[in-house]
């Protein structure tokens, strides 16, 4: 038997996995967040290790011989990896180092099938298709300034601008703004005026959001889920969802059928619709992409994953999840 | 006669103009972008020092007591003016200083009336109403993440957006998209696929995009005004034109009416769509605001600016300008 490590990094949190070649998770630890393209490849590093640190003392062991999978944003077989395998290393990981996709980690952590789709909708968004267990093309993903149309950024923004218009009496009425204004300690009384002729709650809302960075817009995406049927939160749902089905239409082949796996928050409170869509029947969701990453490595290392050996993982990764004692979800 | 003193400073040059108090323009002097907001107060009492050494330069004085107008974005009488006053009294400024909106600087520079709209569409874009010579309302001009709609930037972000989208393969074909690529010597070869399953067009575009600033998504605005009858290129200009007319119409009152003065080089290629909205038959359109600041000048010193008045300041400014050894426009 043999001991692998698995490893998905996101935008929020990295986790990391170790399991046994026969299917097993025998420790899980998580850390915060791991996207090298926002985070930073030294800040990543310092995530990784510190999940795989955690796993390997839950697992009782200091040292690992199999392959390691790193799923994560951008990623790519032919990446270089000197900026995290010395640290590895350090921390007692021997075996051969693999990057994946974490869209394909996502894909994997839902269905054990050659074939199928994974739509993650989250700050970003993207949608995939997988043939044979690789991926075979992607959709979006390509962040905030030119697409991830449909994501938690995308929506925000949305929100924002609604906002904005009418406080600026160019846009109508919406519940959006109180909501939003009092997310932000914002008084919401729109009646004084700047000497520009502004009224102050825009005033305060423009030196709050320009104070931020722009993909902090993302924070009041939660904000259309919670306003009830008011107008204009009902329509950017709408958009983002019609957005998010024209990512997956646009991969669709007849030829590649199987599950559709969701992540991703908004994601999870959007749903997403796939009528109409042939082979796309079946939408699994997951809440991220662990599971997939140990998939992947087992499949790295030979094992060929079916159902059976799909649950396996799945349940023996609850076990270690929730008795872990750094797990912030436990 | 008294000498006064009045500058424009804008997103992408800086304008002073040395005029007598009988209306006659004596001296005029161009520099850098005056922003202080996207460049720095720092930079922009610079740009504005230079500016009016020039004006005073082609109008032979070395002293100047009447009052001086800065008119700039996000101005207002009570702004402090410790960053620029001193620097002003060092070139020879000695008389009061008065901070004036930019945008009424606009309306200025196209009308001696009392009453009316301006619009303005460049990198930025706003609407106001003046009443009485003053800036009674604005809508919109506030930055490119919550607002600008039908702005340099908003419609270059569209662009970006749609090429993104053909690449992609989730949007319409467009002739968008050979023009942008070409712009930024891009090999339009889309065929090429990266491990990830894209086309290295589009890696190309987000690497360029994602390498730049946000705001300078504002270059591929003129895109659409010259790709022909392209149908994504239609459907931006006619969002711009609505997005534009919606904030003109937003500050629109009955009770005022008379000229609509235009400015901005992306309005100047749109057009202004004023019919339905009672008392705004005539649009002028303006190049800069510079005789708009020269107008207010003259107002501060108390003069009463009429027809006759403000057509003896166009009159010289431009033959001030067309003789100013500086000014990159002769």
């Amino acid at each position: 038997m043999t001991e692998l490590l698995a490893v998905d990094a996101g935008g929020t949190s990295t986790r990391a996995i170790v399991l046994s070649s026969d299917g097993r998770c025998l420790g899980f630890g998580t850390s915060g967040a791991g996207n090298p393209i926002s985070s930073g490849p030294e800040h990543v590093a310092h995530q990784v290790t510190t999940a795989v640190g955690r796993a390997m003392r839950q697992a009782s062991i200091t040292q690992l011989d199999g392959v390691a999978v790193l799923a994560m944003a951008g990623s790519r077989a032919s990446a270089p990896t000197d900026w995290i395998a010395p640290r590895l290393v350090q921390a007692g990981v021997r075996g051969p180092l693999v990057f994946e996709s974490d869209l394909l980690a996502t894909f994997c952590a839902g269905a054990w099938e050659p074939d199928g789709y994974a739509v993650v909708a989250g700050t970003g968004a993207a949608a995939i298709r997988v043939r044979g267990g690789r991926q075979e093309a992607v959709a979006d993903g390509i962040g905030w300034l030119l697409g991830d149309a449909g994501s938690g950024f995308w929506i925000g923004r949305r929100v924002a601008r609604a906002v904005a218009a009418q406080l600026d009496r160019r846009g109508p009425a919406t519940a959006l703004t109180g909501a939003l204004l009092e997310s932000l300690g914002i008084p919401a009384d729109t009646t004084p005026l700047s000497p520009a002729g502004r009224p102050e709650a825009l005033g305060a809302l423009l030196e709050a959001v320009y104070a931020a960075r722009p993909i902090d817009l993302a924070r009041f995406a939660p904000l259309v889920f919670e306003v009830g049927d008011d107008p204009v939160a009902s329509a950017i749902r709408a958009d983002a969802r019609a957005a998010l089905r024209t990512s997956l239409r646009s991969i669709h082949r007849l030829d590649v059928s199987g599950p559709v796996v969701t992540g991703g928050g908004v994601l999870g409170r959007l749903g997403l619709d796939v009528a109409g869509l042939d082979g796309m029947r079946e939408v699994r969701r997951v809440t991220d992409g662990s599971a997939g990453a140990a998939v992947l490595a087992l499949r790295h290392h030979g094992v060929a994953v079916d159902a059976l050996m799909f649950e396996r993982v799945r349940t023996s990764l609850e076990l270690v999840r929730t008795s872990s004692p750094r797990d912030p979800v436990s």
